[in-house]
Order: structure tokens, then C-alpha cells, then sequence
């Protein structure tokens, strides 16, 4: 921890205690510099961390006061969802492409998109590695790695894995497209159309998307915001359709955040073992953890080659590279032949480059820097929820990742709310693009992984105004 | 042209016109080095290049001899192919990954590659517009990039259309991982599962596999090894089965090396206009023409946007970095959207990388290189195969590209020659990876697009004896 981090730990502590009060004024910068023995700078890092947890706010020209006793948060939505127990075709995509190309514009703030901000990413480091790993690049190398990829990265990610307690070997590995494409490949090696896959409710829209293209029927599970799918709902769901497969985000679930506890995770690869059905697995967001340990994946707990692991270093390390790989078990042959017949390979220089970043350390250091800013920006971007939105509106508190997924009050229509803010320049995710069906429709998707700004704040203003409009509700009748 | 290359002409121009005539042994390096007046090593390189295109030998100790006044090539393939008329579906794909993973060795004769030698390319070049453009890169790079891809290598490819008369806007471009991508996405694009589609016979086998991945049934059309599809077949075909797409090589047609000539490009642009077929144009072999032009593409005929054209820089420029692209015309917004939701995007640095060495120019001196190597080879090749292969062999003599499509004399089994040459260390592609059925089993494909050693040469003397062996034929029993 460094200074600044344990002086604003020390002054968060007598706030939570309430030896500082709300209301109270803290010392200036040059006073507490003078009395803690820091510099200036450290204090001014220190509270200005403390403003962005909204513990503190600076008032013009009269330093910096405390603004909350304890933090406080918006509530927590406690219900899991409830969808229809019918499968069912999916037709989400025209909505989908609508949001997405709305966050390709810069000077949109950035609430909707699906990615964390490039300036969180250590791309010049990545770029002295690609420089030196494609200057040395054997010619022959273009051969070599051809799927299932570059012998020395898919080392390295065999490595992470070991780190963490999991034995996957090398050639267990197929190199993909990013996550997305190992996804769509495991997804293609077990299903035929007409098939049902079970998904979450939310689900990431991304498996709508590949459900709609491949004429697949979705089985929508209801699906805790906390600890994820509901697993008597699974059974019955296994039971009734005879799924081929289960999409499922196990960790810092895409949208709700949700997390299943490790026994949660045995007993979901149990179940599905006894149905024989695979567990195709989106851990992209397992190294963004808040807290003191990365969660484990399903994969972990596997033990007859059902479940279809995939991840990538997409949004925890080179975003743009599109590198991402699959575990998929006893399916890993199929993948791998369906990876060369449709795009033969990932791009040769970007595995080089991974590999030789990942060899020469500093990625362990990367993640924590990231796991930290992800995690003030959460805290920045849920008191500013409970600031400027309507009251009633709930959202997540996910233990990792950058999505808060808000409930809105009310009878709040988010595809509106969608509009209204583009045309203001505000991107936000509403919640019809994460179900089969268009539900969920007065919640949204809050993309948190971009720095705190005047123009964010600005942002969540407009929006909590347009959302009590829609909403006929009076932004005033708010808790103090 | 350089120096050595003129003298080989001026030799090679005395050998066509009967100044020098077989069995004429030529001037010694130092008697020629010293008349001519160049150096030792221009003229043993001019030597070596006619020795490379079979025109001299060299005798151990004793010096070059004219071996042939004119060249004596294979005779060539005279009729099309003559598949069913029936549609079906397709089943090749083992075959195809059992020979496409026998090429991985690198101690294996790669002469049935699908790739050309990576030696070949401007790697280190290459490496240098990778540095420079990611030390550059903007982080929002990685948003901007995003399908339909980088900007300025869309740019680059626009103005090489406009070089060649072409006019493609940017925007009319969407950038994939290499052609393979383009296709399979283009036939999404316009395909469901059960439709049945027009392909070639013999076809590249990727595109068998794509329908046969795709659940959609083959209508194989007769092709003539030198100018293409059989436009009357092909129009029969139409009428009869109502195809959803064609899937077509114009040039140098991967394996047959055949190329359509404009007036034919144009009769089936116009033929395929009147039925409302669109036509998936693979055009990757364009750029590696050995005439004074390169060939124009079906695209350049089509008014309709019909054409779906798709091409990389896999097999002229950057092998292993996997970027392609496709024109699509009235087909490009679907064609970017299933490039979103299957990969999202194609790797940014390589993308950037090859944006960055288009601009800096020297891509067409290298391609000429390319060019110049590969018609060297091509002819080393048609002179190894005159040697050693039984008689009654023909090969096709494509005027681009690096296959020649071997048509062997009575009942031989590639199949079975496949098998013996990999136990030799030698890998062919045989006849029935290129078609719905695995009809063509006494043809085989043969790359050139390595350079010409003694192990190639060892491996044409095996080649020959396997195939005479299974033929029962005698190999003394040919022409002189």
C-alpha cells in the first residue's frame, strides 16, 4: 500500500468510526502535510481518493469537509429474476448493434460500453514486446503457430492457471480471436440448430447474439444478482429440455456482477455432469477481483472434460490484440478444427507479443494497479447512484469487474432512456439487450471502468433527471 | 531488371532461337566473366537461375550443358471436370485435417502445403512498421479499430483498388482474420442451414468444409483447368437447384491454378445478376500473376454490389498476421455485424502494422520479387515433374499463384500416395480433398511456393517412383 493509500485508510477509519463527523472539516493540505510529516502531494492524493469513495467533497476555496458518516450505497436488488421457464428463439440483435455502435464515437461518455478504458492498460510495455518478439520472429513461426496456437503463450496461461491451483497443460489449449470467438467455437462444437442452450436472466448479449445466428432456443435460468444461477431452477430446466449446453459467467457475471461462492461452482459442475451436458464458461473477468483472491472458476472443480473454459487478455490486459483462448476438455479437438476452418489462426504477432510480456513479468503488478483503480471507480460511480438517481433505484455491488447493474423504480422504460441520453452524449446499456425476450426493461447496465471526471458526474445528473421524468417521479423525494 | 537476370535472358534467348542447342556445354564462369565483362558471381548467378528454370545443368567438375533447346513441359489437362449435377452433402473435412497436419513438421517436403514459404515475405520490413505503429498507438486505438477495422489500412487497400482501376469507397470494406474469415463470414451472410450453394470442381477444400460445417449442400460445376467454371453448366445449375451463393476463385483457382478471362469474369457477373445470385468472390491469389497485369477480379464487372469479394495479405505479404478483408457490396452491413458478434475484430497492431507498411511503400517491389520467385520455381517444378513422373502425366501450367494441378496417367490412388509419401517425409494434397464427394483420385495438388533444393528434387525422384508403383507403370518407359 502506498503512503497516500494508508493516510486516506486512516482518515476513512475515523470517518467509519465517527471521530470525524459529517460536516466536520479536515485539516488543509499544508496543515496535514506539516502534522503527518508527508508531503503535499501524498495528502492531496489522499483526500482526493477520498472524494472520489465520496467520503469527503471539496467546497470552493474552503478545503476539503466529510460528507458521510458511513458510505452510503444504493440498495441491493434481492430478488432473483424470473423468467419465463419456456424456450424460446432469440431476436436481440438489431437492438444490440444500435447500442454498441452509439460507444463508438469518442466524445460519447462511455456508460454503455462492454470495455474498460484503453488508458488502463499497460500498452507500452505490451509494445516493447511485440517490437522485440516480432523482430525475432522466425519466419517459420507462421507455420508453427497455426491453431492451436503459439507453444510459449499458451505455456504462460497454462502457467497463470498453476498459479492459482489448476492443472491445464499446454495442449489443452486453443488460442483464439479473443474470448468471443473461443465462446462461439465451443458453442458450435456441441450444439446443431434447433437445439436449446441454457443461459443466465441477464445474460451477456453477446450469447444471445450467437444463439440467434446458430437457430438456437435459449432457456433463460433465474439468476441471483449476487451468487448467480439458480441451481433447483437449473435441474428442473435440465430435466424438462434437454439442453446440449450451458453458457454460463461464473465470476463478475456480464451484467448483474453476480458470483458464485466455490460450493455453488461444485454443485453446478456436479449437476451438469450427471446430465452429461457441457458448461461452456466466460471467465473473462476472473482477474478483476476486489478482494484478496481471484475466485476459481468452474473448470476448476471439473473432473470428466465437460466444462468449456474460455477467457482472453481482452479486458485485463491487451485490449485490441484480441488473444483469448479456450480449455474446452474432452471437446478440444473439435474446437481446434473448428478454429481452423473458420479463421485457421489468432494473429502471430499479437501471441508473440503476449508471450514474451508474460515471460518477462510485471503482468501480477499490472492487474493490481487495475483492480484497484476498477474498484474506486465503483465506489465513485455508485455514490454518485445514490446522489443523482430516483429513490428506490437499486444496484449491484459486484466484488470485481466494471458493470453495476441498477433496478429502477417505478415504471421506468430504459430503451427510452437509451435514446434520450445518446442524443445528450450519454451511452448506457438498457437492460432489454440482455434477454431473449427484451425484459428487464427498467434496468440498466452502468459501465464503471473509465476514469472519474467533471463529465461523468455531469452525466449521472442528466441521466438520474431523465430517469425520474420517464418515471414521473420527483427527483427532491429523496433520503437526505 | 538486374544484371545477372539479363544475362540469363540473352542465354536463355540463345537456347530458344537455336544459337546454343542441347548438349552445348556453356562458357565457364571465368571464361563468361571475363568476355562478358561482369563478375564471377553475376554470371554464376545467371547460370543458377537457368538451371533453376531447367534450360542448362550442371555436370559434376566438368561444367553447364544445354538441356533443352525449348522447355519441355508436362502436357497439359485438356477437358473440364465433370462432377454430378446433383446437389449434396459434403463430407471431407477428416481427410482435409489429416493432410493439413502433416504439413506442421518442418522437416516434411511441404508439397502439400496450402501456404507458401515463409522465407519469401518481408518479415523484418514488416517488423519495423509493427514497431514503429504500436509505439505510436493511441489507446483509443483499440475502440476506433474496432469492425469495420483501422481506417487508414482501409484506405490502403481502396487506393490498391484504384490502382488497378477499381473503385471501392473505405467504407465498402470490412477488414477480417485473412480471407478464410471473409468467406465463411460472406456465406453466412447470405446462407441458411439445408440452401444449397454453387461451388467449383475441383474446390478449395475450405470451401467444402464451410458447407459442410454450415449444413448446406454442394452444387459442383464442371471447371476447365485453364479459363474456369463451365458458364453453361453453371447457368443449368442456376435454373435447376435456385442456389443462395456461388463460392468462386476467378484466379489462379486454388487448386486448378485456372483464371477466368475478363469477357468470361463479365458473362458471369451478368448470368449471376439475371438469377439474383450473389457470387463470393476468393480472389487471394490475384496479386501473384506472372504476366504484364494483374487480372482483374469478378468485382470490377459487378454494378449489382452482387459480388461479395474477399481477399488478404496472407499470401503476398504477411503471413501469420492473419488480416483479410471483404468487399461485400449490398451485403456489407451484415457481413460487419457477423464480423462483430463471431470475433468482433480483426488484431489492431496488424492491423496498424500493415497500414503503416503500405503507406511507407515497397509493397510492389516485393511483390514483384514474390512474382519473379514463384515463376521460377513454377518452371523448376513443371521440369522435375517432366523427369520424374511416369508419362501420361499432365499438369496445368497457371499463369499465377504456386499449385500445379497433377492429372496422373491410369488407375493410380492419391490417397494411398499421400499415405506412402508422408512415411517418406513428403506431403501432397490428393485430388479428393477438393471435392463434395472425393472424386479426382488420380490428382494431386503440388505447391511450388517453396524454393527449389536437392531435398525437392529427392522428394520429385520418390514421388514419381510411389505413383509408378501404384499405377504399374514403368517410369523408363517415357519419352526421351
Amino acid at each position: 500500500m502506498k503512503r497516500y493509500e494508508s493516510l486516506a485508510e486512516e482518515i476513512a477509519q475515523s470517518i467509519r468510526t465517527g471521530v470525524l463527523k459529517p460536516g466536520d472539516r479536515l485539516p488543509s493540505v499544508r496543515q496535514a502535510s506539516a502534522s503527518r510529516g508527508v508531503s503535499p502531494s501524498t495528502v492531496f492524493e489522499a483526500y482526493y481518493l477520498l472524494e472520489a469513495r465520496s467520503l469527503i467533497r471539496a467546497r470552493d476555496r474552503s478545503g476539503y469537509y466529510v460528507i458521510a458518516g458511513t458510505k452510503v450505497l444504493p440498495p441491493e436488488p434481492e430478488l432473483p429474476s424470473h423468467p419465463s421457464d419456456e424456450s424460446a428463439p432469440v431476436d436481440v440483435s438489431e437492438l444490440v448493434f444500435e447500442v454498441l455502435e452509439s460507444i463508438k464515437t469518442r466524445d460519447v461518455v462511455p456508460l454503455g460500453s462492454a470495455f474498460p478504458s484503453p488508458l488502463l492498460f499497460p500498452l507500452p510495455r505490451l509494445a516493447k514486446s511485440m517490437a522485440a518478439s516480432v523482430q525475432d520472429m522466425d519466419p517459420w513461426s507462421t507455420v508453427d503457430d497455426l491453431t492451436p496456437g503459439n507453444a510459449a503463450l499458451r505455456r504462460q496461461i497454462a502457467l497463470r492457471y498453476l498459479a492459482d491451483g489448476m492443472h491445464v497443460h499446454p495442449d489443452d489449449i486453443v488460442i483464439t480471436n479473443g474470448a468471443l470467438d473461443a465462446l462461439n467455437l465451443c458453442l458450435q462444437a456441441v450444439t446443431r440448430p434447433g437445439d436449446s442452450v441454457v443461459i443466465e436472466s441477464p445474460a451477456f448479449y453477446a450469447a444471445l447474439q450467437a444463439l440467434e445466428r446458430f437457430g438456437l432456443n435459449a432457456i433463460e435460468v433465474p439468476t441471483h444478482p449476487r451468487d448467480g444461477v439458480d441451481l433447483d431452477a437449473l435441474a428442473r430446466a435440465l430435466t424438462r429440455h434437454k439442453p446440449k449446453a450451458c453458457w454460463m459467467m461464473t465470476n463478475f457475471q456480464n451484467p448483474l456482477g453476480s458470483t458464485m461462492p466455490d460450493e455453488k461452482k461444485q454443485a453446478l459442475v456436479n449437476l451438469l455432469a450427471a446430465h452429461e451436458v457441457p458448461l461452456i464458461e466466460d471467465d473473462v473477468y476472473g482477474e478483476l477481483y476486489f478482494g484478496s483472491k481471484r475466485p476459481a472458476p468452474a473448470k476448476a472443480f471439473d473432473t470428466q472434460g465437460l466444462v468449456m473454459h474460455c477467457s482472453s487478455f481482452s479486458k485485463c490486459l491487451a485490449p485490441g490484440y484480441r488473444i483469448g483462448w479456450a480449455v474446452p476438455g474432452r471437446y478440444a479437438k473439435d474446437v481446434a478444427r473448428l478454429k481452423l476452418t473458420t479463421t485457421l489462426s489468432a494473429s502471430a504477432p499479437a501471441q508473440a507479443a503476449l508471450a514474451d510480456y508474460l515471460a518477462k513479468g510485471g503482468y501480477d503488478k499490472h492487474l493490481r494497479q487495475l483492480r484497484h483503480a476498477l474498484s474506486v471507480q465503483q465506489s465513485a460511480m455508485m455514490q454518485a447512484v445514490v446522489r443523482h438517481f430516483p429513490r428506490g433505484t437499486k444496484s449491484t455491488r459486484p466484488g470485481g469487474g466494471y458493470f453495476l447493474w441498477i433496478e429502477l423504480p417505478g415504471n421506468v422504460d430504459t430503451l427510452e432512456i437509451h435514446r434520450q441520453a445518446l442524443a445528450q452524449g450519454i451511452s448506457v446499456a438498457p437492460g432489454p439487450m440482455f434477454s431473449a425476450k427484451r425484459g428487464f426493461r427498467n434496468c440498466l447496465r452502468i459501465n464503471y471502468g473509465h476514469a472519474w471526471t467533471a463529465k461523468t458526474e455531469e452525466a449521472l445528473v442528466t441521466l438520474g433527471r431523465l430517469i425520474a421524468a420517464n418515471g414521473k417521479m420527483n427527483l427532491m423525494d429523496k433520503e437526505p
